[in-house]
Formats: structure tokens, C-alpha cells, sequence
């Protein structure tokens, strides 16, 4: 499909025959201490996009700027939307669902992006791909090069989990653990690329990263019977991930599929706001320190910060912020009462329908569409439940020890 | 769907008002020294079998003997079939697959017999459901009872991997680690039922669990555009997953759907090949001491190895035997060149087709369909890296580092 880019701040239009970033005009005015300019969106072709509404069934792939070869080498997509039945009735919302794109290949909704990025890399003829990445992008991508035979060169803070580390250097992509924060890491991939050449997939810089994930929007209108909810809830860090959400639904409205955007919730933990509070109150400044334990959505300069507010307000959706307990929480409450285990990243995204809920159904009735964005696996952090959760004390082997561990 | 048991042993036919376990007359013969008789089959009623043979497309819900209540709770199939690239070019196996269980809602394929259970407990007005596991059995059911509110007892052995017995903790099962072996736990979970009530789910025990994991194969025609490859890989510790594999494509078969069964390899590891060891000798006594790294395949008495045994001879399948090396490799392999990260016990089927990739096209030809199982995820056991795979050292936060680290 035929596009171009659109700068995100001053709507300067870019042809699109060479790899492009960002709007150098307002690149330059970046300065560190507001959320970053300069961020391109990608145009799609309203002649092609409107051939769209001619068929049957549409995919992903149908509004992918490039071509993905051989999809099933690396078979993203297809997540279940599952519904979590006791949940919906212990908050009142009948049709309710949770996305598990914890199940993608690499365990994280990240999965997407990277997907999109093969496809950019192989149309320019490039083999090798740099990154930033807390850890879910880098195994993404890393699972990713691994399948299609990609050179992968990842830049990590050293502190990053460490099942998330592992996964990368088992996936056999060249890991460079740095001393410093994400943003340093950030900045050094970007040294890498400019100095050695190869695509850079940073999330946001990269405008690919957006696109990529836009197709759990286009999935999920196939998904619940070419229809959208009414109301997704998407947890939050750099703005990346519901700029892709916003993006797949604003596309299936271009190509006259849907006649309206789902209002998109951006979820924010207290101790990582940055664009919640850039939204309610008009201040782009990045925040001191982002300190929530949901280290996937922990940022103080967000990426794509400008973009994600001016999508809240055209899809008319709103900020939630909850407690980091409030996450330790939804977290517990998603593995116990629906058998749904997910990253505190993810959790977060429920903690705001938990939050939310009487209000949901107060403004849009008892049969509001609710679903629900959960982003990674648990698997991805188990420390974090060092302290909260034990197993219990073994019992010995007989009969007799049965009898007693469960006798009334 | 209407059915009977079966009694693999004897043959007596046993009529399904209550729920049975195994056939009286044969189970009263074992005393633990060679594999354990008494199996149940569920036979499907042949009408209703041949009613499916109408339908444009078939689910695994259309061969359940049971009804799943609600499946999207616990959202079971539907995993990826993915084709890794690199490594069919590597082994010129042209038309090779991978189905990736590892995504099921647990991590691993467990989950499919988790599901028909749970319809099975829900029809005979149950609640409460026990089990011995090694781990991913647990997990599996723990998901489940966590989905539709059910209360599950579940018995481990205190040895099994932490994330394992973390996974069900989490679920809010009442786990009891128990001071012993698997087959402890599994005598101990036979004492409890017969005490306390409640289905048991032991695997093999309950018919059920072969009869669930059957709907890999029913979702693998369908994904193939209504074939069947011409040979699975499964790996096989206990023979419970290789029977189900079996099962779902002699209903196919029954139903009209498919000709002929494809051949289907029972892939052990050297250190746990008592079934293997069967198929070759005629021998069903249990060995020794069965000490594979790949712990959910390691078995002494495979508590379904007579079924296995038989079946692998009617589908004219074979038994591979691998070095844990050799698995570990594997693991390994599919990691590094196909982006999929899955643990031992699934990467023994991998191990197996790596054997006998040169014996596969020799004897059926390089246009040869071949389909490997893979059962769990990787990260359902980190600890097998420790030793063999490390994370770099960091670099200090600067360009110069960068350049210092990658300048040739």
C-alpha cells in the first residue's frame, strides 16, 4: 500500500523512497526536558484504502505499508480475545474481553512492531537492526531476527529483568548491556546507527514501530465480527502502544469499515504519569522520575508522548492513573480469577477497567464493550512476586499426611 | 457427541453414566514393576462421528465428548503453526512446521486436556478437581480452575521447577508439594480423591486428558486446509500426548474426514525411553531410573505407555531415541534460528526430527510434510541456561564505547 509521512507536530509531508525518522525541523527543537518533536506518521493511500472496504475479511498485512515475507516464520497475530467470565460479573460489565497478546511469539505485544520492521529492513536491503529496548522490543525484535535471519543489536539498561536480558542472548542477538537508564540506551543505539549504518527500530523514532502495532486494531475488528468495542483500556509508557491502537482503528474508519473510533483509555501508573498529566493539564515537561514497578511502562521522557495526547482527544478517550498496588493487585486478581497471567505492565491496563468500572457503565450503560489490552506474559518478571507469594511447605509421602493437610 | 469406554488392555466396553477411570479387571493386575494396564478409550458414537463429515469446517468442540462451557474463558487452540524458515532450508525439509503449543493460556500444551476436564467436572455437577503433575499438568488445570472458578488440589513433586509450582500458587490452587517422586504424588491424588471426592485428573488415569489433548490434531487439518502432514514429531515422556495426537486423527479418520493417519514418531530422550524401549523390545517393564534434564518427559512407569506402544505400531509410526545433549541443543537451535523459545521436553521432538531429517527425505521424498509438537514454553524452566548461556558484560555510558565496541 502506497503512503507518505506526516510530521505529528508541524503536518510537514515526506515521500517516502529512502528509511526516514523523523521531522529534522522540529527534531532540532528537542532539547531533553520536554516530550520530544518531530514524530512521522504514516499516511496510508485513501485511493488504496478504500479498496479495502470492498472485501470480505481484511488482515493486517492489507494495511501494511510494506510487505512481510512469510508471515508464519514468525507468526504474529491471531491472540485470543478471551472473555474473563467471573470477572464480568464480579464488575457488572457483560461484554467484556482481555486481549492476550501475552501469547506472541516472544511473549510481548512487541511482537508486532518487530514484525513490521523485517518488512522495512528487507525492502531497503538492510540485514541488521538496532534498538533501545527495557526488554520486551529486544526480545521481540531479537525473536524476530532470529526467524528471518537478522542481524540484531540491542542496547539494554544493565538493570533490565533478567528474563527478559536472557531472552534476547538466547535468541542470539548481539546484547550491549549499558550503565545508564533507557534513555541512555536510546541514545547510544542511535550513536550505533549512525556511525555503522543498519535500520534503527527504536519505538516512536522509528515511525514503523506505530504502524506495526496498529494491527491488533485491524485483528480485533475481524475478531468480534467486523465490529469494535466501545472502550479499550491500554496501559502506558512512551505513548508508542496507544498511538498503534488509535492508528489501526483510525485506518478501518479511513477505509470505511467502522463509522467510529472506540474511546481509548490511556492507563498510567501514579509513579510513571508523564502523559496522563501532559493531557489533563497542558504540560509537556518530561517528569523528575519515573520510579512504578511496571518497568515496561516506566518512563520519564515519553517517546511518543505529543502524539498519544492528540490522539486521546480525537478518539474522545481519557487518562486513568493508578497506584502501583493498585497493578500488584489487578495483577493477582487477573492470574486468580480468570487464569490470565500477565506482566505488571500489562495488569495496569486492567487496573484502570477496575478503576473505571461503575463509571463505565454510569456513561455508557450495562452493555458497554469493554476490552482490555494485556501486553506481555508473566513469565517476563517473577521477581516481582518475591515476598508477595509463596509455596507452601511440602508434606510428607503417605496416606496419613493427605488425611491431615485436608481432614475438616 | 455420544460415546463408551473402551478397556485398552481387554477390550471390555464400559457404559458412561458415572465417571470411570480404568478398566477394574485390568487395573487390579498392576503392581507397579511394568507399565500399568487398564487404560480407558473413548470410543465416539459412529453416527455422530459421520455427521461431521458434512461440515464445511470442523473444532475440536465438534469431537468432545464432553461440552465446553463458555471456551473463550479459558481460550484453548487456535496456537500458531509456524514455519521456520531457516531451518527447512538447513535440513532441506521443504514443507516443515512447528505448532507452537508453547502459546496456549498456561505455556504449554497440558492446557488442551485441562479444557475437557473442566467440562467433564461441570457435567457430573463437580467442582473440585485433583491431580498429581510434575508441573505443567498443574499449571494447566490451576489456569483453568482459576477461569470457571473451580477448586483444584494439586500434588507435586517438591522438586519440580520453581516457575512451575509458582504458576499454579498463583492460579490460587491449593498446591501440596510433596517430600517424593511423581508417581508418589500421583498415588497421593488417587488417595485424596477416593477420600474426599472430586474428579481426578491424573493423566492417563482419567480418560478425559487423552481425549482433550486429541484437538491439536482436528486444529492442525484445519489449519493445513483440510490435510494432515505425512509425519508428527511428538515428544513422549509418559505416552499420555502421543495417544491424544493418535486419538484426534483416528476420529478424523472415523469421521470420513482423512484416509490415512499420518505416521506419527515417539521422540524419548535416552535417559527416560521406556516406551521407546517397549516398542523395540516387546518389554513393558518400567526402567530404572529415568534422569533427563527435560523433566516433563522423564518417567519410569509411563502410566500410558501400553496405549502408546500400540498406537505408534497402527499408524505405522517409530520410536526416536536422543541424547539430553542432543535436546539441549535443540533447544538451543530453535531459538537462535527460528525465533522459538520453548523448553526440553518440547525441544525433544525438534532433537528428533534433527535425527532423522536425512532418513525422513530418503524415505519419503523431499516433498515430505513433517510437523514437530512443541509442547511448553521456555520460560517455564530458566534455570536449564545457567551454566550455558551468559549475559555480556555492560559497557560504560558513552559513544566512544559504543564505537570502542564496534569498530573492527
Amino acid at each position: 500500500m502506497r503512503f507518505t509521512y506526516e510530521c505529528c507536530d508541524c503536518g510537514n509531508v515526506f515521500e517516502t523512497g529512502e528509511v526516514i525518522y523523523q521531522c529534522p525541523t522540529c527534531a532540532k527543537l528537542n532539547d531533553g526536558t520536554s516530550f520530544p518533536k518531530g514524530n512521522l506518521i504514516v499516511k496510508l493511500n485513501k485511493e488504496d484504502l478504500k479498496t479495502l472496504a470492498q472485501k470480505e475479511h481484511v488482515t493486517m498485512y492489507d494495511f501494511f505499508p510494506y510487505e512481510v515475507p512469510t508471515p508464519s516464520a514468525y507468526p504474529v497475530g491471531g491472540t485470543p480475545l478471551a472473555e474473563p467470565v467471573r470477572l464480568a460479573k464480579k464488575y457488572g460489565i457483560k461484554n467484556l474481553s482481555c486481549k492476550l497478546d501475552s501469547t506472541l511469539p516472544s511473549g510481548s505485544f512487541k511482537d508486532r512492531a518487530s514484525q513490521l520492521i523485517v518488512g522495512q529492513a528487507l525492502a531497503h536491503g538492510e540485514n541488521r537492526i538496532a534498538l533501545a529496548s527495557t526488554g520486551n522490543a529486544g526480545a521481540a525484535m531479537s525473536c524476530a531476527g532470529a526467524a528471518y535471519g537478522l542481524e540484531i543489536i540491542l542496547f539494554v539498561p544493565a538493570s533490565a529483568p533478567i528474563n527478559k536480558l536472557m531472552q534476547s542472548v538466547l535468541y542470539g542477538a548481539t546484547v550491549v548491556p549499558v550503565k545508564g537508564t533507557y534513555d541512555d540506551a536510546f541514545a547510544l543505539s542511535i550513536a550505533y546507527t549512525e556511525r555503522f549504518g543498519g535500520i534503527n527500530r527504536n519505538t516512536a523514532y522509528n515511525p514503523m514501530t506505530i504502524e506495526g502495532k496498529k494491527s491488533i486494531s485491524i485483528e480485533l475488528f475481524e475478531q468480534m465480527g467486523r465490529k469494535v468495542p466501545d472502550v479499550v483500556y491500554v496501559p502506558v509508557g512512551d505513548g508508542c502502544i496507544y498511538a498503534g491502537v488509535f492508528k489501526g482503528f483510525y485506518d478501518l474508519k479511513e477505509a470505511g469499515l467502522i463509522e467510529k473510533m472506540p474511546h481509548i483509555i490511556c492507563v498510567q501508573s501514579k509513579q510513571s504519569n508523564a502523559i496522563s498529566k501532559a493531557w489533563k493539564t497542558g504540560d509537556f515537561s518530561c517528569i523528575e522520575a519515573a520510579t512504578t514497578r511496571a518497568d515496561s511502562i516506566s518512563v520519564e521522557s515519553p517517546a511518543n508522548g505529543r502524539m498519544a495526547v492528540r490522539y486521546i482527544n480525537e478518539c474522545e478517550g481519557w487518562a486513568t492513573e493508578v497506584d502501583d498496588s493498585e497493578i500488584l493487585d489487578a495483577q493477582l486478581e487477573l492470574t486468580r480469577e480468570a487464569g490470565i497471567f500477565v506482566e505488571p505492565a500489562a495488569a495496569c491496563a486492567w487496573a484502570g477497567v477496575v478503576k473505571d468500572s461503575k463509571m463505565l457503565i454510569e456513561k455508557f450503560g450495562k452493555d458497554v464493550s469493554v476490552c482490555t489490552l494485556l501486553t506481555g506474559t508473566g513469565f517476563k518478571d517473577m521477581a516481582v512476586f518475591t515476598g508477595r507469594v509463596s509455596i507452601p511447605e511440602a508434606i510428607e509421602n503417605s496416606k496419613e499426611a493427605v488425611i491431615k493437610r485436608f481432614e475438616k
